[in-house]
């Protein structure tokens, strides 16, 4: 499959680089050429033979090339709780809420929930996902089944899953397919013991391995620990070893100085979670202090029970604006440094080396954003555009690994929204009633 | 011009009615009918006479019907300054970048720049605005030309207007057109002499009308009138008997008890901007505090220079996530109370008791929001779907007086985006070089 886009303007997320007017090739879902509009051998990947006898030729008519955005921390599965329960306190949510429902979802269910997660990732070009949920096998199926890129991550607790089924998967989803990876982790301190937590850095320690978990998303959160182990979460987890090959926390609110000095000294990624974070009145995580001590910061939406959107324009709206409010500084926190989040952080933390900027060897992962748009114009800086007037609206195609999953409102993927939807529906129908 | 809206769910949003089926006919810019599919003679409005001559009949396929968004402050004109000068500090932003580009735009400038406004209003399912700026007869011809509703509000300060252009404009604008009406107002204390507020106050008297500034914005704003005068912004004010005759303020972020107290007293609106308040980081504004003193809350979204789009989605996540926050209680501003300040309320702030619910006899300014996305599915609660998950994705169709303007992507306005587009970046490259 040989796709050529041509007439674009091309941000590639590479340090440095200046949005410029040219041309992007593809194939076998690879990039093959980035540059001006007649390719040179210039060091950008070789001038493809011509003619080129191209399957598909899409004229972008000025519109934005960029890679992908990386959802650095979602539960997919959790659409079926959107809008089920808002506006209540975050105990009654979990306990009431959200927690009944889950232990009433089956394997199947969540196949098929994760689905409908895809269709709404591909309308806000979101093209990999850093999914925990509860069930990694179908979920890694779903995921291949609608075409996307999803790295899993271990969700164990004291309640579900464990270190041994965590290791399974590790060896069973890392290669399965191309489109499927597999990252150790666990719930979080607060729903896992001791022991259960020193199996987990065990396994990090024997695959010499990176692991993700949520970490001090709530003030509470951190108490616990503190009253627990007399650390915060991120001292305890480093003390025992977990974090020796790196990985990173989602959320990452309520972090103390030392908090920070650990994530910089072990190179972890804070995956923060915004939205998320307002909607359940969390707090605002200190982004400003991460970048200081050059922590790298990528940007997850959590999931729809939590935010409720998997929208990554609000998020990063969100990322500058709220750390503007925190820091009472309107200079706090540049567009371009939110877009680098969301993009090549987000690819760096999730281990998709090959999926962060656009350049020649590099995976296919690209959206086009639609300039000619009302909130898109004048152009006086299209990168501010992006970031503080773009919207989901303008995400007018999502291709993964080379290939066009959502085209102009329309979904090229292999099963239809309408079927999607009401099998959802059936779901929600079956378990709320 | 007869249209019949068929196959919808319809919120009318009248006090404590629920989402049902139904239809909704429209006359002439206005609402005939709104009920069940097989219309009865119940005081929903009558049933039309069958078989009626349809200029147009819409199969809504079960989506959504509800009124206009109405956004209840912005300067639509500032679209030039778009993404022009953002991650700046406020005092920087304001006078080295804001104030000069404006000192250069003329009329016809503001003209054009409001009518992209108005193309980005439609594609958020604003109906109406409450648009504050510097000439008054050009920006209502521009949102006459677009077939737009507009209330403008003065803006006299000590640099440019004065009391009795406002006054010029108060009985030369409210008439004018069946689209355009004009209500008293200041740009703010701050900026205004005590003699000049004084005279906006008589005017207020002689007219028994209500005014409308921007107030309490920034901690400085208030810190400055405390020590003019010894008295906050809002005390000042009510004290010159500006609000004898109702009114109220935008931003209200940095209120005293004592100025909710007033706000209550005298009916006065407050009308939020949180897009704005967190991209400038101007501060939370005490929306619950609000509520609980029976303060009606209106939505706007500020201009384009301080937000930088034009979409009440955003607002409306923004005004009840920030709240919050800021109250650090996740059930804080439930979301039917947002979508009736983005509604109701701000209809009744700017005057327009006639474009406020959907009923018999009420003005056709409607929009559409499409049930069938990813973000708006499981249907566990339409209502939180839209504010939590909603986007401008979702709209479909914007009627404004009857007349649809924008469905499915496409505009029906007299001048075409590309026209419009193309202007704006000429203004642009003239004044920015």
């Amino acid at each position: 499959m040989k796709i050529r886009l041509y007439h674009a303007r091309i941000l590639t997320m590479e340090e440095g680089r200046e949005i410029f007017q040219g041309e992007i090739h593809i194939q076998d879902g690879q990039i093959l050429y980035v540059g001006e509009a007649s390719p040179q051998e210039n060091g950008e990947g070789k001038s493809p033979e011509r003619p080129v006898k191209w399957d598909r030729e899409v004229d972008c008519e000025g519109n934005l090339l960029m890679p992908g955005f990386k959802d650095a921390h979602t539960h997919s599965g959790m659409t079926l709780l959107r809008s089920y329960a808002d506006d209540l306190p975050l105990d009654e949510w979990l306990n009431h809420k959200i927690f009944p429902v889950e232990a009433k979802m089956s394997g199947e269910d969540i196949y098929e929930l994760s689905k409908l997660a895809v269709l709404e990732y591909l309308t806000s070009g979101i093209t990999a996902v850093f999914d925990m949920y509860l069930t990694p096998e179908t979920i890694a199926d779903a995921f291949d089944k609608m075409g996307m890129r999803c790295v899993q991550v271990g969700a164990v607790n004291n309640f579900s899953q464990s270190p041994a089924m965590v290791e399974e998967m590790y060896q069973k989803l890392n290669g399965k397919s191309p489109l499927q990876s597999y990252i150790l982790g666990f719930h979080a301190e607060y729903t896992c013991s001791k022991e259960l937590l020193e199996k987990m850095a065990a396994l990090a320690h024997k695959y010499k391995a990176p692991v993700f978990t949520h970490l001090a998303e709530t003030e509470q959160e951190v108490a616990g620990c503190v009253e627990r182990y007399g650390m915060t979460p991120l001292a305890f987890l480093d003390s025992l070893g977990m974090f020796d090959y790196g990985g990173g926390g989602y959320h990452c609110v309520h972090m103390s100085g030392e908090d920070i000095a650990i994530m910089r000294d072990k190179g972890l990624y804070a995956v923060t979670n915004p939205g998320s974070n307002t909607k359940l009145a969390s707090g605002i995580a200190p982004i400003t202090d991460f970048l200081k001590e050059g922590v790298r910061v990528a940007i997850g939406t959590d999931g729809p029970a939590s935010n409720n959107a998997l929208d990554m324009f609000r998020e990063m709206f969100l990322v500058t604006g709220l750390a503007k409010l925190r820091e009472k500084d309107a200079s706090a926190v540049d567009a371009m440094e939110v877009l680098k989040m969301a993009t090549v952080n987000g690819a760096h933390a999730m281990g998709l080396k090959n999926a962060d900027v656009l350049a020649p060897g590099k995976a296919a992962d690209i959206i086009m954003i639609d300039l000619n748009q009302p909130n898109m114009q004048p152009l006086n800086n299209i990168a501010k555009n992006l970031v503080y007037s773009g919207s989901k609206q303008n995400v007018i195609m999502t291709m993964i690994n080379g290939r066009i999953l959502y085209e102009k409102g329309n979904f090229n993927t292999k099963e239809q929204p309408w079927e999607i939807y009401g099998k959802a529906e059936q779901i929600r129908k079956k378990i709320m009633g």
